[in-house]
Parts: C-alpha cells; structure tokens; sequence
C-alpha cells in the first residue's frame, strides 16, 4: 500500500517563531501527571469540581427541549462569532441584576462568549501586550494566568501590598507615577484582579479598594485597561459577596474594563463556555477579529445548553445545590486539618467564603515549592498540592500552598488533610 | 444604587499589542452582514452545511447513552487538555483506514482535539510564525487562513503554477533555491494545502503531486512543514479521493507534517470538534502549550457525543445520507446556472467531486470583487458570492467566484441561480 521509499535526506528540526521557542509544559501538568500516574495519590490540587453533582439532568432536559423544537436546529449548525444572541443578552441581565444596577439594551452588545473564562484572558492579553509588556497582579494571582503571561514573554508584576496583605494603594500610585517618569509607564497594559473568592487566595476585594483602584488610575490619566476575573463569583456558600463589579462603578469611568464570568465553573466544566462583558468598544472589536482567526465562535450547542438552563432556571436551582456542597465540602477539609493538628504546627488559614480553595501559610521559611523537601515528602505520602510560588507574579512567596476541596469526596478531604498533616509534622522543627 | 460619581479625568485610549493593531476585521463579516440585515437575499457566500439534514435524532441518542451510563458522568467535567484519549485513538484509527495503511499504537499519541479545525490552524502557526514569515498557499486557497495570516502579518505567497493550473514543481524548487541564495529561506515557515474536495476549488491534490512536493522537500533540505487541510476530505460524493495523506506518505520521512481535519462539518457545526495529526512530537508539544494558554482542552462533552456517534456507526451513517444531500444539491445549482445560461456569457467551471463549492471563472477582466460594479449589481438583485480575490495568497485574481450550495435549499438555488446568471448577463459585453 506504500509508496516508493525516498530515503528522506529532510531531518531538519523545523524552527519555530518567537512565541514558539519560549512556550513551556505548564507546571500544573506535571503535577497533574503525577496524579494520573499514581491512582492512590489524593489530589488536592487539581481545580476540578465535584463529580458526583455534576448536572445530569439538568442537562438531559436542556438537551431534550432543544432537540424537540419545531423549526430549524440552529443550535447544531455554526453560531456567530460573537456568541448566540439570546445569551449574550441572559449574561448581561444577570450581571446588572447582581450589581444592583438597571439593565441596558446596550449591556448585550458588550459580552462576547468564549470557550471557558481562559479564552477571554487570552484574546484580552494578546491584543493588548507585546513580549515585555507589563500586568500588574495581585499576590497570590490566578497561576494558569500567570504561566500564559510568562509563555508570551509578558511581566506579570505584583501589586504593592500592605503589611496586613491588601493593596498598598498609596504604594501602588507612587510606582506609577515612578514608571510615567522613567519612560515605563507604556509598557503597564492592565491590572488583573481575581475579585471575588479568589483562586487560589479565597479572599474577595471589597467595593471601597475597586473604588481606591478607580481612583489611583483616574489621577494617573493613563491607558491602563482594568481586567476582573470573576469566575467564582457565583459560588458564594450562604451568600453573595455584597460589592459590585468594576463594569458597574461609575468611579472607573472613562477606564477600560473586562469583566470575566463562567458558564460552567458553576455548572459543567465539560461544557466549556465563559464569557467576558467589556466596556471598551474598539477592545472589544479587536478581541472579537483574534477570536475570528482562533475558532470563529465558541460550540453553540454548548452555549444553547446554557441559554436553556438559565432561562428555565435550572442553572440557578443547581447553584444553590452546589452551594451547600462546596461549604460541606469546604469545612470537612478544615475542620479535618484542624484535628489533625496542622495549626499546632505553625500553619495559618482562613476559611473562605466561597471558592473551590483553601490558601495555606506554611510556617516561617518552609519551603513549599516543587521539588522541595516538604514537595518530595507529600508526594511520597500520597497527598499532592498546588505549591504557593506558582501563583506569585514578580515578587514569589515559598512558604504557601493551595488545596482544592472541589472534587475528592468528604472520606478522601479527610484522608488528604491527614497525610498532609502528617508531612507537614516531620517538617515542624524547620518552622 | 450607584457609588459616588467621581469626574473621570481618565479618558485615555488604551494601547494594544502588535498584533492587535493589525487586526481588522474579516472580510467575510460584512458579507454576511449584508446577509443578515437583508432577508430577502439569498447567500451563496456562507460556507454554512445543510440545516435540515442536521443529526438531531443522532445527537439525542448519543446524549441519552451518555447520560444514562453508570459511573461518575466525567463527560460534564473537563477533560485532557490534548483531548480525550478514546477520540483520539478513534480519530487516528479512522486516519490510518482512510490511508490504507496499519494502525499503529503510537498513532493516537499524535493527535490532539481542538475547537475545530480552525484552532489547529490558529495554534500550528502561532508556534512557527513570527511576522515577515512566509506560508506558500495554493491558488486559490481557503480565505479564512489567509485573514489569519493576514492579520498575523505572515506572507501567504502562492505556490507557483503551470498554465493549466497545476502547481509547477520546477518552478518551485526553483523559487525556494532562489530564496535560500537570498537568504530568505529561513523565513519560509510551512506550505499548506487544502488537498481534498478544496475550498474554494473543489480540487484534490493527487498521491503523485504530493510525492512530488515530498521530492522537492527532501532535495531543498529545509525545515519547511508541510500542513494538509483535510476538512472535506469525507465530504465526497461518491467515492473517496484516492489519495493518502501525506502523514501515511514514506516520502515524506523526516519532513514535520501536519494533518488537520474536523469532525463538525461532516456532521454538525455546533459541536465545534476539529483534530491535528502531527508527525512531529516537539512541534505538537508546543501546539498543546499554547493550547494550555488558550482554553487548556476542548468541551469534553462534545467530544464525548462525537466518539458516540463515531462508536456506533450513526457518524458515517450520517455521512452517507449527507453526501448525497450535497451531491444533489451542487447538481442542483450545477444544472441551474446551465440552465439560465451562465456559460453562454463566458463563465468557466468544473463540476466537483466532493466539497460545499462550486468555483466559478467569470469571463476575462470582469472584477468581482467587493465593491466592484458586478458585486454591487449582485446585492441589488438579492444574491451573494464570496469574491474570488481573497481566496488569493500573493498575486491576486479578481475574475473569480466562490458558491456555496451546501445551505441553500433547492428551490433557492435555484433562483439564487437565476438572480446570479441575470446580474452576469447585464456585465456579458465586458466579457
């Protein structure tokens, strides 16, 4: 069946561009590969979400309405690039309604869909930065963020903080206005803040630091974009975090801002749909002619699915399930390190107030980072974590780590915090 | 509800990268602008599929089988950032049938899942192209990369062709030699091929072209790709094109290809599924990199609907219904152009084999391009054509039409016929 053999005298390695060379194998994939690798090793870094509540059935009644419509099934041909229509008008509503604010016709034109929250970073960060660019971050910062702005040669710089660990506002003007006299200030394209339960710290930023945020920059008179990445926004456990977004504070008028939502971080990860709200409208466009060379528009099955459950209220009804799951969840991880003991060995958290994460602070100078000791010692021990450094921009921590509640069951949180706890003990005479 | 307005001095435009400074927007937007704000016009333009063939009873059953199995529903959770491991042992499997060849174990480590073929595109070039790179293109080539290359600042410069059509060899290994004694060579990234049923064309590219094309690679020695765009490739008539791929090609041994082909346009757009074949590991490692930044995997749910439907046999058996659906239609719209009299005033072209185009020579010197006197006339008499000149790479030809008959009904291709033959009767004098 083959063709004629040309000993191919071609063995030259192909070069790649600028971006091409400097990509590197994210390190959370080979935690994750450790994880896969080893089947009796507790995960308690993946970001995953919980299996067992998962929304079967919402989706099966979803999938069964769209499929029994009369007329044309649209949902199974090619969408706009945009996103579905009706959708985009859904996340609009639903972002006013929960900042308290009226409902514009315009607000539609204003979100974009995109595959998972991830692809509006992408598009938002490309059009906007080139290789030695700077984000300025908070600390700790999303770390998957963190890795696409290294992969495209891009600074993600951390926010001056405070003593008490909120952002030294005052701190953070004087820098600016450092960088306008030193010729930098051009290369500051945006400020990235994961605002509401954060990943991974769980903490949320209260309406007064947004409006001291506006503040700084509407006396700095610079173009530098605000980026809100409110992917847990909607997974408060008894209730909302009371403070609006930027898109909704007049404080940050004249600014350029994205806001950044999910679909399915609330729903069904498999779903993939996220979605941004941006106020700028030439951003907006250049991000939408990127998304056209990326994919010309996100699965609009998918995004039919999600239409479906928000309109019927399904989406909402599985929220408030998954709610009470993830506080579960989220207490019988603390309250297991808790016994354990793992405060009586110098380890410090707070309990959030929702999110899939608990942020530890090891104990002074204890060294977190892959690789390290107290890595090596956990991995031996059957319990892995997301080491506190990754999801540092400029200035890293060691001594921190992230433990995902999302997805082991209450018996394996509970055996996780005791290997955790146990590792954590062999290295108490270092703290 | 609002918070203290403060008088934004900040009213500065922010700035974007390189990249998004080049970016504008795709021609093919307005046309189906003029499409959507016009009912009345029938668009021949849009490369969209049949509507009423869309598998609605397929993708119920596999969702139903899906949602009905034991065990966690992992499907609604997200999956491997390279795609699910199932579908990309089915897809290679499919691959190596389609070539004749043996399945080989470490075939499916190859292939990768991507939110349709379109981000394969997107994320094979990113890697290997910085602006001022070159990628030789067919003429006429698929304009939907071009607008990607475009907008990336990356050459598209057309393969050299004899008088009949057919890409001159000689003439390009004459051309690369030139480039290497320029020094141009390195900038030469890749040739892409759209080798199967083409868009725009409807042409193949025969086993003996692409061994020639091997040939004139291995004698150059160059790190050049080659990347074979195979998204009609099941979209034949009646029988397969009897070519191989130029993965299964022995000639190519030592070249880094890549493979591309969806799994929607066969089947259902919405679902938004392509795949890359890459015979190169590093190249592809970089691809899934990037792809970590861009969304780090693909809806797992669709992915999981289409290795149900390719597991039980309603994908191909869907094929089949829709192969004939589209050989009657582009009949349909054959035999009507003939009818009305379009090749009496000078129009040339081929029936295809396979595809969603038919590709049309207008008579000598008549500009189709938009804007021109004949696309004006055409929108006036309700009727819409993709303009031959973007489907160019380098030297442009403004004497050709690309339509679709892949959404149309019949009975709307056939007055989209009529309409289209009256406007080039009215422009035949120029002829």
């Amino acid at each position: 069946m083959f063709g004629p053999v040309i000993m191919g005298s071609s063995n030259q390695k192909i070069s790649y561009s600028e971006l091409g060379q400097k990509l590197v194998p994210s390190a959370i994939a080979s935690v994750m590969t450790i994880a896969l690798e080893n089947p009796d090793v507790l995960s308690l870094a993946a970001g995953f979400t919980d299996n067992h509540s998962l929304p079967v059935p919402e989706v099966g009644e979803a999938v069964k309405d769209l499929l029994s419509r009369s007329g044309l099934p649209e949902y199974l041909q090619y969408g706009p690039n945009q996103g579905r229509p009706e959708l985009r008008h859904m996340l609009a509503e639903r972002l006013m309604k929960q900042d308290g604010v009226v409902y514009n016709e315009e607000d539609r034109k204003k979100v974009f869909i995109t595959n998972g929250s991830q692809q509006a970073l992408f598009l938002a960060t490309q059009v906007l930065c080139d290789a030695g660019d700077i984000i300025f971050v908070e600390s700790p910062s999303y770390f998957v963020y963190l890795e696409m702005l290294k992969g495209e040669g891009i600074e993600a710089r951390s926010l001056p903080v405070t003593e008490d660990g909120s952002i030294d506002f005052p701190g953070f003007e004087k820098e600016l206005i450092g960088m306008r006299e030193s010729g930098e200030i051009d290369r500051v394209k945006a400020i990235y803040l994961v605002s509401y339960f954060s990943n991974p710290s769980g903490e949320s930023r209260s309406e007064d630091e947004k409006i001291r945020l506006a503040e700084v920059l509407q006396r700095l008179d610079e173009p530098i974009a605000v980026i809100e990445d409110a992917a847990y926004r909607e997974l408060y456990f008894t209730e909302e975090y009371p403070a609006r977004s930027i898109v909704s504070l007049d404080d940050f008028k004249g600014i350029s801002r994205l806001y950044l939502t999910t679909l399915t971080k609330p729903f069904a990860t498999g779903l993939k749909i996220g979605s941004g709200f941006c106020t700028d409208k030439d951003w907006l466009e250049r991000m939408l002619w990127l998304k056209g060379h990326h994919d010309f528009g996100s699965s609009n099955f998918t995004q039919a699915i999600l239409e479906n459950v928000l309109s019927d209220g399904s989406f909402d009804s599985h929220l408030r399930v998954i709610r009470q799951i993830y506080q579960e969840k989220m207490h019988t991880l603390h309250i297991a390190l808790c016994d354990e003991g793992l405060e009586t060995v110098g380890w410090e958290w707070k309990k959030p107030l929702g999110g899939l994460y608990l942020w530890l602070k090891a104990p002074e100078e204890l060294d977190t980072r892959m690789g390290s000791e107290f890595w090596e010692a956990c991995c031996r021990n059957g319990v892995l974590y997301v080491p506190g450094d990754l999801c540092y921009g400029g200035v890293k921590v060691f001594d921190s780590v992230r433990l995902s509640f999302g997805v082991l069951s209450e018996k394996n949180l509970m055996e996780a915090a005791r290997r955790f706890t146990e590792t954590a003990k062999l290295f108490s005479n270092i703290g």
